[in-house]
């Protein structure tokens, strides 16, 4: 996605340590126009999947996912990392390594929101290690739901996560595919692979 | 707004101690097209306000807060409850009392992202105690920015926030003012005051 791809190489940020941050229009500030263009886009590359439901993680999937519902008339639903006190109901949980924040999060969804009646699109903003997505595909099977297919604003082409659910069967479609951080300099896969 | 008061009345769920819980449109699954109206309708109270910038807090601020920034044309920023380890700049920060959670949280803003030519349209998903817009305002504030005023989905009339904010001069714009939850009955207050 071009657009996406533009913005990355225009206001991306590569720290040391393979960091690519991107806070002034996805992590932290959001630019909701061309989150809208992503949305878009997700919706486009699924509309034909039988999508029943967006299935994201809090807070930076939130955007993506509700502009993508926008476009493909679905709710989203997403996992929380902590348990709040209004949650009163039973859940699906799963356990999710975060490589940058060096912890582990128990992430967690309410039974009343999937089932397994549903075909789930889940949509994340990055992917590297692809460990928040093996979390949101557990809370998926436990439900007894389909899903349909990953949208990744970002993937990390260098790190592991992508090819690791690709061959896994799962249909992996990033909007934008970083090929290397190396010096500090972004470089991109010349075209998306699936 | 009625088409939020119905879905509350529609889908809210009142439990024991005044709680709320909307979490099938708008805390943990979302209604995206609801999102949409409610943006919107903030966009629309807040059109000549010379907004630059929406100020919001993770989670469930983001949804309606990126649909205002849509029409708005402005950037959403919204504070974190947690430091990232991504986020190597300097912050401003505020200390908030969660009563529902029974915690304090420290939220944060990177200084990158407000400033002292900003016009900030503060947004979140409930009102109660206000603790949640005072943290914001304090940062607003550290920033210099100025605040236009503040867009609420839900309010709890009963409880002393939104009184409290408005006696500081602020224009609080609640889309549903809910007067009472006694007997586990919703009721919202006849019309929007300000």
């Amino acid at each position: 996605m071009q657009l996406l791809k533009d913005k990355i190489m225009k206001e991306g940020n590569v720290l040391p340590g393979d960091v690519l941050k991107v806070d002034s229009f996805l992590n932290h500030q959001i630019d909701a126009e061309l989150m809208q263009a992503v949305g878009n886009e997700f919706a486009e590359k699924f509309a034909d999947a039988g999508i029943t439901k967006i299935l994201t993680l809090e807070s930076s999937g939130i955007a993506p996912s509700v502009m993508a519902a926008l476009q493909l008339k679905v709710p989203v639903v997403f996992a929380r990392k902590r348990k709040s006190l209004t949650q009163n109901s039973n859940l699906y949980s799963a356990s999710v390594y975060s490589y940058t924040k060096q912890e582990s999060n128990e992430i967690s969804v309410s039974e009343a929101h999937i089932n397994s009646h549903d075909t789930l699109l889940i949509i994340d903003d990055f992917l590297a290690n692809g460990q928040a997505v093996l979390g949101l595909l557990e809370i998926a099977e436990q439900a007894g739901a389909a899903t349909a297919g990953v949208g990744i604003v970002i993937e990390k082409g260098f790190q592991p996560g992508g090819a690791m659910l690709r061959e896994k069967g799962l249909r992996v479609e990033s909007l934008a595919i970083i090929e290397s951080l190396e010096n500090l300099q972004i470089t991109f896969k010349e075209a998306v692979e699936q």
